[in-house]
């Protein structure tokens, strides 16, 4: 290591019933309210609280967020704004917060959202004024927004996604209630839940990797090791839930102190080329990058076995490693209730070219950062692979 | 887990060499500054170093620092920056660290450092306008000030310490690098070393315990049983040095999450009766506590155990649980250097009260988080049993 470096100024309060701190929380704001909301929640028993929870103040309500957040929507919300705003509530998936994010940046500084996205050929706008107050209340498992300095969003025009990339933007205090995820259905369970072990996983194999963002990835995956499965094969279980919910939060730290790597390039290309869900393009890929990684990485793909299964322990590390790919398998296997491939999502032999030249273009960070270096033609294998 | 919070605003810059960093991070402030400086450093050329970063700002430096900082040294450091402040940067131990950060609460909010501590008999002074950014630069690896929301202050007049504890004090940034640390001798990188396992290993076994804290804990007492050996055995050992550094910072966050239990509850009433050094007033009573408090925390005490000595993991739980106390007891002696108990402090049989009293009455939340709650008697006992 010759750096490490901690940082996520986001107050992270986690716990079943911790969403009516809220009231109080916006007792220190000024009046004037935005509520980001995520639109499957119009007219829901959560809206009526939430709303409940701000009574007194002045709030609009906003709900046009997409599961690929618009920068017109964003730019739309932030301009509904414009006689200022004291603070930003926002409840939803990943894509609720990442609007709710996106449009902070954009009510305080001004310009399109899509000018606060890093690009080679024009230089980013830059964010001068401070940013008001946002509390972000996650009703999901998964993207681990709530802890990060990312947003994620779309150029609509031009139909190109790209991140947001600040310290400023981490939201003042995260409300991480897992009360709020139990009616999560079994699929939405398990995808989201695979994205957050991504995350952990692969913040951890990445040559990004730290003292601080290994303590993140390593509790992520004990949770999810204990949880996952549980989480989707019952959705009552309030243990398993409040686990996935903290392995979310904290796959968010991992990325946000390291970063994802291959899986994460392959599966957003991808969704990019067909409509794969972002969960579900990942667990297609896992297995087969981590065996086409071996021998790399071998201590922490062993290190990551012994945690979904104790009786390895007694195994070499080589056989340890060697036994990663078909663990996650069976696992993503049974948490989904039903095999998924690239071929489930519509992918076609003759695409596969198309979402390896996507990878390498638009999300070659990931591919930079993973432990094997892949070429193209090893991009175009794995993905053969995976079909 | 009814609920867990995560919160560190400070940003964490970890590694060799990022001391040079401070002087990009006070572009972004105003002209004048602070330079809070352990005396130790007056004339060194560690001091000529961080003037040279400084240079182009109007920098006043303090070294009014004390190993237990008086709030009247406290409050004649603010008094210089009367005439207003834009930045504070910090140099030393956790004394250095602390009077800055209470410099900072009372320069911005007035009063004295005393105001802000907690006492059962007063209202405590509210802090309602904003601090100034502060640099924390540790030089020890042992407190893990430089990632805490605590100041220990002591009242000059009464005798009295205390802590003034608030989300506001945490540093805004923290250069923790161990170069500034390879000078350490060994006896205090030995009992700064003991201090950050300690933190380390109370927040672990506490009932403030969570996901948060345990990982910092974890990743503490990982790093300690890797490398505080040898930091002390070969100080020039950058390798261990570093992972000291990091151990204390991590200790720091673990507190910060959760908070330290009887060893410190004890080490603290011992310092007050007799002049026993911090790090030094736990090493003697850390093992003997642990065996009193068996059979409680068995499996917490079995995996803190088994970071020392692998070869432990064949054995069962209450075995390894079992062989804490001589572990730690056999290294922090080797780390030493030589055998330390209460009586190497001036430690009496007849103050044996005196210091059950303290704890009891001054450091009863210490007491009270323990895992096995123990008496009057049971701290005279323990005592006793230190001598």
């Amino acid at each position: 290591m010759t750096e490490a470096t901690f940082f996520c100024p986001t107050e992270l309060i986690c716990g079943f019933g911790v969403l009516d701190q809220l009231e109080d929380i916006v007792q220190s704001y000024g009046q004037k309210g935005l509520f980001v909301m995520d639109p499957f929640f119009l007219g829901s028993e959560t809206e009526s609280r939430i709303l409940n929870l701000l009574k007194g103040k002045d709030v609009l309500t906003y709900g046009r967020v997409t599961p690929n957040p618009r920068d017109t929507d964003i730019n739309e919300g932030a301009a509904l704004c414009a006689g200022g705003l004291d603070f930003i509530v926002a409840l939803g998936g990943g894509s609720a917060i990442d609007t709710a994010k996106a449009i902070n940046v954009v009510l305080t500084n001004g310009g399109s959202a899509w000018n606060y996205v890093k690009q080679v050929d024009r230089p980013m706008k830059e964010i001068t004024k401070p940013l008001v107050p946002l509390i972000a209340i996650p009703t999901t498992a998964g993207t681990g927004t709530e802890a990060t300095r990312y947003s994620v969003v779309t150029d609509a025009l031009e139909h190109k996604k790209g991140t947001i990339k600040t310290d400023l933007i981490f939201p003042t205090k995260s409300l991480v209630d897992p009360e709020l995820m139990m009616s999560m259905p079994r699929k939405t369970t398990a995808l989201t839940a695979i994205d957050a072990f991504a995350h952990a996983f692969e913040a951890y194999i990445g040559s990004k990797a730290n003292v601080f963002s290994e303590m993140y990835s390593l509790q992520a995956m004990r949770l999810f090791a204990r949880s996952a499965l549980r989480a989707c094969e019952d959705g009552s279980d309030r243990e398993a839930r409040l686990d996935m919910a903290m392995c979310s939060t904290l796959g968010g730290l991992a990325i946000s102190h390291s970063a994802t790597t291959l899986p994460h390039g392959i599966g957003q290309a991808l969704s990019g080329v067909t409509d794969a869900p972002h969960g579900g393009s990942i667990a297609v890929c896992m297995a087969n990058v981590v065996s086409w990684t071996l021998p790399e990485c071998e201590e922490k793909f062993a290190e990551t076995a012994c945690l979904f299964d104790f009786t390895l322990k007694e195994k070499s590390v080589r056989k340890q490693a060697e036994a990663l790919p078909e663990l996650l398998n069976k696992l993503f296997y049974r948490m989904i209730g039903e095999p998924v491939t690239m071929a489930t999502y519509g992918l076609k032999e003759e695409q596969v070219e198309a979402v390896a030249d996507m990878a390498m273009k638009n999300f070659f960070g990931d591919i930079s950062r993973h432990p094997r270096k892949a070429s193209r033609d090893d991009l175009m294998a794995i993905i053969r692979s995976c079909l």
